[in-house]
Formats: structure tokens, C-alpha cells, sequence
């Protein structure tokens, strides 16, 4: 059997172009002892991606990456024909595994898809870095960048549940408009037209306690200035930098903000959240069924449109989670 | 009874120059009922003062800062002619207050000049800002800037009495010589003429797990990208910043180190260790007892000069702490 996979063939040294893949179509065998074998039916896109391209990733090997899928063979005990699992294996149309690393999911707690989005690793990333890493306590003011995408979306959605007044910027009107008329945040602005600092006054005169961090550059200095004493900036991604190439983008001028205010900036990653991943799941599934979290996902069909999907990250093509969908349901 | 006081005469917008201050001389009456007149015997002179200067402080007042001195007139039962107290009252030879803030210390468990930087303000910066802030754990490797300084040195000795191995950077040789030679520091370097990321590399091949930071620039840059996961960063001062005037240093380009390393930048002033006074003063006199921690101290004479050494804060003219004298012992 044919399976189409996705390599990275060149390390992007700017925005990442069609020209750092290629697609390979492998045969794929029979699973060994102990093995199974995944249909994939979604492949997740997603921001951090970028970073580990230009780095940790080999070249002329399968795209690292989150998917889901359905096992149609197994010979390993703890699997059976049928089960649906997310799993790390790539862009790839079929993966063989021992299943290490791969996890059952209930598809009737919520849709498929939701398990690379809300319910997966962007939803926890969300869950983990406002209520752990920025120690998010309720009722506390919380500014949010890229808040239309997979995990932004999700942090304001929580902590307006938890009673928060809610900023968020986005990255064109649209998004703007269905941030504050669709997920109920209290403001939000479009980051490329208007003044971050001003709206940040604006929005919140007694300052902000939290920012979730997921863009760098003019916001983060905003953030900081506007910022009440013993606030917390969450560092989850910084996708405006992540393209920069040999030049980097220098970072906020007012750190020393940090210092009479006794502000904290933690990076964090997914990782770190083993412990909350089933009272996260608990939380989540509930609030999906009750409407508090509403998600939103781009798809793009069939894994030749994977590395457009992909581009399109960098150019706010996606509204909430960026997804490619393998086979039709 | 004269009393000469300094006073912010404006605010200073590059190097803080004589033009910002004023001598003034005034008369001091007896103190009321209640209070007190102290005479101070040392004025302390700190980097932290020059970002109060920006904003804080009142003009044409006279200069706030900490002060050490002797009891001469007392109308209050809590204090006895003869006792020697600290307090905030400023650059000035004689104040007089009801008591609030003003703290008796104890002259027969550290030299007078002590109490204003090693076993004051600055020795409960660096004894709270790396045990505390910077959740130090003994044996880790410690980075810090501006070694040589009244904070940077005692952090650097706090780390060597618990095993650590401490890297700290200067201004001169004669500074990096000193540190190596006089207080224990396994490695030293001019950040003027060295390379900090090489520097750090040469001392600490597998990383660093604290960088106490109280410089800003290029070795936080090389420090966030020399360190190791769940590494800390305290930050104590900019001082390089401090002058920036209206172009403003641009922060560092590397924060994306932090997210898949999980480390934390976090600001702090000395008021957030008022748990941990009377545990670091039984420390800190231990330690002096014992030769562990070691102190440089450059005094300036009489209150005519305090304005140079302020300015001297700035040209790397301090060896540890500066103090500006008023009373002959």
C-alpha cells in the first residue's frame, strides 16, 4: 500500500515556501509483532512547528507532527480495529507504531477534530499556560494576542468563564469582530491598524494582570507598560519572530517595567501540563457541551494542501485551529 | 542649627549631571513632641535612585534615599539619645521624624557603614532576590552581572557558601581580578572588552541555571541563551538602561529561549523580603564573622561630594558599596 508523506527537505531561513518540502510516496508493509497500523484522517498545523523546523527536525525525513487517526490493523493487544488515536508520528497519510505515544480518544466526548484542537494539545496549552503557568486567579483582567487562533481563542474563552474582563487582538477586522460577537470577549483590536498601548488604556484603565503571550514585538511592550503590580506574561509562542532569519526582531525596550511592578515572564510548553490533562479533559468536554468554549477550524483537504496550510499560519489565513483533513468522514 | 540637604533640582534625561541637584542649607529646630533629630553619619548612594529620579520623585525636595545615623535629641520613649538608626529620610545631615521607618540597628553586630549595604538594603536585595526570586537551590551554577557592585558581590558569595559555582562580570580588570582573587568567584570577566556568551560557555559548559540580573543588554541576551531548562532570572537592575533618555535600549532578541527551556524572568524590589529580615541578618553577621562573605566599600567625605559619587554609580567608580560619609567615628 501507497502512503503519501510529507519531509522537510531545507531548513526555512524566512517565512517557510513550498520549496523546504517534499512529498514522498512510500510503500508502507504489514505492522510487525506487537505493531499497528493508523489511517490518519487529520494532521494538526501548528505555529511551534516553525521553530523545530529550523533546528531539532532532521531533513529528508517525515514532518514531525500531531495527527489523528483510526487504527484499521493491529496486532498489538492494547489497540483494536476501529479506535481512534492522536499520536505525534507526522504528516503522513498511514504511520506504523508500537504504540508508544499513542492515545486512545473518546469520539463521542466531542468531534474528532477537536482532539488536536480544543481538546488536545493547543486546548491544554491554552488550560496549563493561563491557569498554571500564568496562575491565573478568577475575576483578574487577561489581554491575549492571536486570540483567534487555536490556543488564544481558548484563553479568553476560559477566563471570561472564570469571570474576567477579556482583551484580545487579532490580526484583521473580521477576526476582530468575531472574537467580541462570537466567543464574547470584552474588547478586542486588530493589532496591525491600531495602537496596542492606547487600546490596552482604553480596555482596561486599571491595567492588565495577565498577558498571554503567543506574538512578541510592540504588544509585549504594551503589555508590559500597562501592567498591574505582580502580573504575569505567560510566554506560549512569539509568532511574530519566528521568521526572522539572520536579523532578529529586538525585544521589549521596557523591561525594567518588570522590576518596581514585580512582573514574571515564564516560557512555558505543552509538556508541562501531564498533571492537569485529566481535569483538563473533564473541564473542557463540559464546557464544549454547555456552548461556554466555542472553537473555530480552517481545514484544508487532502495532504497536498498540507504546506499551504502551513504557510498560511504566517499569514493569518487561519480563523482558530489550522487543521488538514485526510479522508472524508 | 544648619543642616545642609540635597535636593532634585530636575529631572536627569541622559547621565544624571551636578545640574540636577541643588545644595541648599536650612535651618533645623528642635524636634516636637514625639520626635526626634538624628544625625546621619553615612548617606547611601544607589543605582535605583536614578529611575526615582525619572519620575517619582518630587522636585525641589530634598533627595529621598536610605541613611544611617546617631539619635541626638529624643522626644519619643522608643528612642534613646545615642542610639543609631537607618532610615529613608534622605540626603541630608540632619532629620528629624516621629520614629515611623526608623530602625535601631545593633553597632556591635557589624561596623556602622554595614547597615546601609551589606547588612541593609543591598545585602537583603542579593540574599532575597537569589534565595527567594530566584528559587536558588545550593550547587547550582550562578551568573551575575555587575559583580563587583554592593548587591551582585553578596549574591556572588551567597552562591559560593552553598557550593555553587559563581561567574560574575565587571567593569575592569582590576574588578574581574578581585572578584576572582578576594572573594572566591571560580570565573570572572570585563564585560567591557569580553565576549559574555564565550565567557559563559569557557565557565559553565553545560549551562547556567540562575543569571542575576542587574545590568540588561548583551549578557542578558547571553545569558537566556546559555541557560539551562527551568532556568531563573531575577531581575534586580538595568542600570545599563537607566540613561536612556529617550531612545531606549532595545530589550533581548533571544526571549524565545524561555518557552521550550520554561524559564522565568521576574522582577523584584527589596520590600518583597520583609519575611526574610530577621533570618538574613542572623545569616549575613554569621557570615561576616566567619570571613564567608567579604564586603568593599568606597566612601566618599562629606555631603558636598554626594552628587559625584552618584554620578561615579554610573562610571563604574564604586568598588561594592557606595556610601557617602558626613561624621567623623
Amino acid at each position: 500500500m501507497i502512503s503519501k508523506e510529507i519531509h522537510l527537505k531545507s531548513r526555512p531561513t524566512g517565512l517557510p515556501a513550498a520549496a523546504n518540502f517534499t512529498m514522498v510516496e512510500r510503500e508502507i508493509g504489514e505492522p510487525g509483532a506487537g505493531e499497528i497500523l493508523i489511517q490518519n484522517h487529520y494532521m494538526s498545523v501548528d505555529p511551534y512547528m516553525r521553530g523545530r523546523m529550523a533546528m531539532a527536525w532532521p531533513l529528508d525525513e517525515v514532518m514531525i507532527g500531531g495527527a489523528l487517526g483510526k487504527v484499521v490493523t493491529s496486532n498489538n493487544p492494547n489497540f483494536q480495529v476501529g479506535d481512534y488515536v492522536t499520536h505525534g508520528l507526522g504528516w503522513r497519510e498511514y504511520a506504523i507504531s508500537n504504540g508508544e505515544g499513542v492515545n486512545q480518544i473518546d469520539p463521542e466526548l466531542a468531534p474528532l477534530s477537536a482532539y488536536l484542537g480544543v481538546m488536545g494539545m493547543p486546548g491544554l496549552t491554552a488550560y496549563g499556560g493561563l491557569l498554571v503557568t500564568g496562575e491565573y486567579k478568577p475575576g483578574e483582567t487577561v489581554f491575549v494576542s492571536a486570540a483567534s487562533g487555536a490556543v488564544g481563542s481558548i484563553v479568553g474563552q476560559i477566563a471570561k468563564i472564570h469571570g474576567s474582563s477579556v482583551i484580545g487582538s487579532a490580526g484583521s477586522d473580521d477576526k476582530v469582530e468575531m472574537l467580541k460577537a462570537s466567543l464574547g470577549f470584552d474588547h478586542a483590536f486588530n493589532y496591525k491598524t491600531a495602537d496596542p498601548l492606547a487600546e490596552l488604556r482604553k480596555a482596561a484603565p486599571k491595567g492588565i494582570d495577565i498577558y498571554f503571550e503567543n506574538v512578541g514585538g510592540p504588544q509585549l511592550e504594551a503589555a508590559l507598560t500597562h501592567m498591574r503590580p505582580y502580573g504575569r506574561i505567560p510566554i506560549c509562542g512569539m509568532i511574530s519572530t519566528y521568521n526572522d532569519g539572520a536579523t532578529a526582531t529586538p525585544g521589549p525596550r521596557n523591561l525594567t517595567e518588570t522590576i518596581y511592578k514585580h512582573i514574571t515572564l515564564k516560557g512555558f510548553v505543552v509538556s508541562a501540563f501531564v498533571d492537569q490533562q485529566a481535569q483538563f479533559l473533564t473541564d473542557m468536554s463540559r464546557w464544549i457541551k454547555s456552548g461556554e468554549v466555542k472553537y473555530n477550524e480552517t481545514i484544508f483537504d487532502g495532504i497536498d494542501n498540507a504546506v499551504t496550510a502551513f504557510e498560511g499560519l504566517f499569514q493569518g489565513a487561519n480563523n482558530g485551529k489550522m487543521l488538514v483533513k485526510l479522508v472524508s468522514e
